[in-house]
Parts: C-alpha cells; structure tokens; sequence
C-alpha cells in the first residue's frame, strides 16, 4: 500500500487532518488498534474552544455540533460559600465555548471520511514505524504502507513517540498528587453552564454532554479505586463540594459511566523526527481542568495541515521545518493555563498558606476585570496565531 | 508615664502611624530600641505605591518625596534575550510608583514628629508589653508606660507578636530556596526604569535610589556569605545576568552598601489581641520582589489610624473590632502578588518543566494586555478598598 500521510490513530487528531488534508487533495490512510465501536463510545473532553468550532465548522463537519452543541458564554467558580460567574460575553465579545462530547467529533468525522471514501483501518494490530529519518513506511499485521509523511496522533500510549530513538526528545513533566473521578449520570444539568467548585474536600466540577446527560468530576486520591466509589458515596460527595451555595441543588440520576483519570502535565520537545510528525496527546498532555487537550491537538492539526498542503504545493518543506516550534508556543501557553487552573482549584495536602493563596487569588479573579480576562481569553481559546511574534 | 496609644518601633509603620494620630488630635508615644542613626541609615525597599504617595502627601510629609522622588511610569521584564517594557501610562492610567527609599520617608517622619513636638524615645532596651487584655502597659529600662491602645510596628523580629499568648496566631509562612544579595552603589543608573531579569544564572534587579545611585539586587543560595562577594564577582554576575541584550551596558561605581536578605513569606493572623494592634512586618512578611512591604505597612497604618479615630471620637470599637479582618484582606492579595512575582522570575533548581512555565507565563504576560495589567495595578497598588465587599 501507498499513501503520502500515513495516519497513526483514528482520534480527533487523526480524523481531522484526513479530513483536511482530504480538503486539499492529499491522501492518507488512517491506521487505528482499537475498533470503531470503541473509539466512537470513549468518553473524554467536552469543551470545544472558539476556534475548535470554527475549524470544525469551516470544514464543513460542524453540522451536527451546530445543532446539538451548547454555547455556553460563562463558567462560575464557586468558593467560599458564593458563586461567582465569569462572563465571556462581557470579557471576550464574540468568542465563547461549545459543550460537545470529543466522541460526538469523532463521530462526525468518521462518518464524512467514510463518506468521502476515505481509508480507516480499525482493529489493527501490530502498527510499527520504520525509516523515519527518509522513505519512512507503517507495518502492520503483516501488510505494509508507504508514505511520504507519518503523523503519530495515537496519543500519549501510542506508539508513534516511542518510535523516535533514544536521546532525541527532551521530555517536560509535572505530575499532581490527585486524579480526577468522571461520570456520566442520566439526568439533566443541575445549572445551565460549569461550575468549578474549590472546597476543603477537594475539587468538584459541575459539566454536561446534552440537556439530559451530567457530567460530574470529583478531586480523588491518584490510587482510588473505583470499587471505593459506590453511587451513594459518589453522590454524597458531589452534593457536599457543590451544594454550597443557597437555592443550588444537585439533581441526581442513573450514573452510565464511571473512569478515573491521572493528572499529568507532559510535553516532548521536538514535535517532528524526520518524516515523523507528532500532533495531540502524541506529544503533550495537560490536566483536563482547562480543558484544553482536544483544543490542542484541534490546532496542531491545522498548522500540520498548512505545512503538508504548501509541501504537496510547492515542494517547500519551511512550514513543515517550522511546524514544532509553532505548535510548542501554544502548546506551552495551554500547558500554563492547565497548570495554574489546576493549582489554583485543587486541594493540596499540608500546604495551609498556599491555601490561603488560593482563596486571595480567587478573590482576585473574581474582582479585577484583567485578572477575569486572562481567564477567560484563555479559557475559549487564544488566537491561533498566538504568541507568533514578527 | 500615660499616653493614648503606645507605639513599639520607629520605623515607617510606627512613625507614620504616631504623625497621622497626632493630625487626629491623638497623643502617642513611639518607643525604638536601636538609635536614631540606625533606623534613618537602615537601607531597606525603595518603592512606593501609588496609594502610599497619597498618603504621605496628604499627610504633609511628601514634600521631599515629591521634590526628590522618581516617578516611574512602567517596569522592564528581561528574559529570552529581548526586553519587554510593561507600560503603566496606558495599563493603569493616572497610576504610577516612586522611587524613594524606605529611610528617607523614616528622616521625614521623624523631623516632622519632633518638629509637631511628638515623643520618640531612641535607644531604649528591654521593652516588654504587659496586661493586653486590659489596661495594658509597656515597660522599658525600668519605666513604665501607660496606654489604652499599644501599636506592634516592631518588625518581624520585634517583640510585639512574640508578646501574644502562644495558641493565639495561627501561622501562615513559605520559605524559599534562595536569599537575595542588595547592593547600593554611586553609579547612575544604567536605565531609567527597573528591570526585573530572568536567567538561568539566577534573577537580577536592576534598580536605584536616586539620579547617583544605583541599587542592585542578586538571587544567591540562602547561606551566602558576603565574604564569598566581593567587588569583581558581584559585577561580572551582575553583567551576566543583565547584558543580555542588545545595545544595554552596566554602569559600575564603588559600592557603598551590601547586605543579604532572606525571602520569606510569613503571616500571623489575627492581627490584634486585647488592646495590641500588630502593624506591617511585625505581622506579615512578603519576600522583596513585589515590592509590597514597606506599602502594606503604610495601608494597615491608615486603617489602624481610621479606627482609632473613630474610638477616640464616638466611643465605638467597630472599626478596631474590624481592623485585623479588613487588613489581612489586602495582606493576602500582596501576598500572594509577591508570591507570584518571586515564583515568575526565580531560577529553582531541578525543575525544568517549571522553568518552561516562566517562560510561557512571561510571554504571556507580555504579549497579553489583560496579563500585563494584572501585573501593572497589582505593581502600582490596587486601591486600598480593594477586596471589600458590600
């Protein structure tokens, strides 16, 4: 087999540049180990940023986003006995987030792959990279695909970045002392838009997936298990970090859907070897309190896209050579904004004064119009072209 | 001896506090165990807020700040190579700093005490507080003085806060891996502003205390010794750290003072006990980078005269009952500014994943008009009602 973007990963990474590049004449073929079933039922972010939409969008895969999406124009951090709501529409005019579930994208994408005759191998196994540094080419299950690029988009368990030699990548890390509890309750959102509860029992986020299904996060420790989070105790939970404010109930359900998430902030530097482009999860990981994974790899996408279409164009290779550094400037910019998100919600044991900077710093966010800004600028999405000085 | 309300130190927290009383019609009497040359020698911060100015001023004690002050109307951050100016004339308009040093605002509050005819009692040992819970009194090399009110403006190593009853304070504190080297010396200044310098050798300040001198500040390991600095070292780290871009040349002269400080995050809350008020440093500590201490002080002050005022006037202790809580609100917001500002521009050891934050974060900041203001009216000085809610 022959291609000339070999796709390792049928996420929304992967899907999207087919898709685009598709847009642009170019072929690939997507090779994904898991079954379509399987990616198309994971449950993972759910917050689209402006610029996501508008990808999706002009891309002509945003017709179902349009319709079932919810625009939300504010999150409220709620602490201290009070809520505080965060107002994009007064901060931000005219940019907002979008409540969509990233297997809802994935559906979405698969179906207009399929559509447009593209080529997405489910289930398969054995998937090696070969010759990154020149004639590079996929083996799996005993077939071969040449190409003249391979984009690792198989996340951070994939084996597109292992697949670079020792010594090449410098790996930035930061673990956190706590992971993140998820469920999926049957039953409509106790509010209309998020709520990032901080609490001396730990963080709490009130979320959603549709006007009938709940999302819910709680702060856990990194070991729990979910055999220690019967519904009762899950619930009993939730309502102690979010009912803190008058007139706030929760309204409970059936839960669908249970998982535990580390929280692990990642980048590998650089983003490319040879024919080998990493894009998404492949390269770098954030804690989802920002919600800015799928964002991320929605915009390294975009610039691989460009780069590969004035490659296929013009035979220069200045936007592919270009294409790490670009992306790690946003890439460093979310990694900042997960982090400080992160700190500043989460409890963290035996540290009292920073606790006390947490609430000051709090109070200060939800006082100052600039401390509120750098927010929510940050929260729906910053410019593509962020930080990309002259 | 009998006085209205006793005041344990003369530096700026106590002299301003014993002047500022004294325009209320309130008789005070301010006790310090070092000399007067000590305290109008003491080489300490040189940054006045904005709020501080007005308070000096309106006091009438700004006339030699005002004919010999510098105004400053931005701040420089220099990192990567590349200097970038955060302009307060258009992030915070009609706000700015003075650059006046700590001991100069000491000479003109003490001449004008004396001048108003106020008792400074120099070089007195053994000062102890007694009785704060009623009728308190202080005693000092075999006298005693009576007051209703006793002020704690004796710094944090003073004896104030130790005087109140062990289980009453609850501790907040941060220590940092590192202290900084200052030194005065009688060179103009290499730049008009301050420039704040992130390296990988280590943060440099470049700073001043007048149009002939020049201060400069240095990260060093916490147990550094003077003697391991002398002249050559302390300028070839200090070009090291501050030549990094194009077109900038350190100006040397003889060095006239050198000390090292420690840097600390520390409060001690609440701020009273019984009839003892703990203003400034006897209370709270910032490390040096946000330059908040000496302005802190001046804002507890106010608030403390503000209460005072109104017991002596009407009787009611509503204003001293609200004192400690109304102060700590804006102690913490500095605290956790100068937290900031220290973390942001530091160099910490074995932490590269941190170190690509700073950097991240100081793009941002320097690319973002909502980042760079909410460094500026934290630097300027955020209003003193900031944080009060109705």
């Amino acid at each position: 087999m022959r291609t000339q973007v070999g796709i390792v990963g049928a996420g929304p990474a992967g899907l999207l540049l087919s898709h685009l590049l598709h847009l642009r004449g170019i072929d690939s073929v997507v090779l994904e180990s898991r079954s379509r079933r399987y990616v198309e039922q994971r449950v993972r972010a759910g917050v689209l940023e402006q610029g996501t939409v508008d990808v999706l969008d002009e891309a002509g895969v945003g017709e179902r986003m349009r319709a079932e999406g919810l625009p939300h124009h504010g999150i409220e951090l709620r602490y201290g006995g009070g809520g505080h709501r965060v107002p994009f529409e007064r901060l931000v005019p005219g940019r907002a987030i979008t409540v969509y579930g990233q297997q809802e994208v994935v559906k979405d994408l698969i179906a207009r792959r399929l559509a447009d005759g593209g080529t997405i191998l489910f289930d398969v196994p054995d998937v090696a990279l070969h010759s990154l540094e020149k004639d590079p080419y996929i083996t799996f299950s005993g077939e071969r695909l040449d190409c003249d690029v391979i984009a690792g988009c198989d996340g951070f368990h994939g084996v597109s970045r292992p697949s670079i030699p020792e010594g090449v990548l410098t790996v930035f890390q930061r673990e956190y002392p706590f992971a993140w509890l998820g469920i999926l309750a049957e039953v409509p959102p106790s509010a209309e838009e998020l709520i990032y509860a901080h609490s001396d029992r730990g963080f709490a986020l009130h979320s959603m997936r549709s006007p009938e299904i709940s999302r819910f996060y709680l702060q856990v420790p990194p070991e729990t298990s979910l055999d220690d989070w019967p519904d009762e105790r899950i619930w009993a939970e939730l309502r102690a970090r979010l009912e803190t404010v008058p007139g706030f109930t929760l309204a409970e359900g059936p839960i669908i859907s249970r998982d535990v998430s580390a929280m692990r902030s990642f980048v590998a530097e650089p983003m490319r070897y040879g024919a080998l482009y990493l894009a998404g999860d492949a390269a770098h990981i954030v804690p989802p309190t920002g919600a800015k994974g799928l964002n991320l790899a929605v915009a390294d996408v975009r610039l691989l896209t460009a780069a590969l279409a004035e490659f296929y164009a013009t035979g220069s290779t200045a936007l592919l050579d270009a294409y790490s550094g670009s992306c790690l400037k946003r890439v460093w910019r979310a990694q900042h904004f997960s982090w400080w998100m992160t700190t500043l919600l989460h409890t963290f044991d035996d540290d009292p004064y920073g606790r006390r900077l947490q609430l000051s710093h709090l109070d200060y966010v939800t006082s100052s119009e600039a401390a509120a800004t750098t927010l929510a600028e940050n929260y729906v999405g910053l410019p593509f072209d962020f930080g990309a000085r002259p």
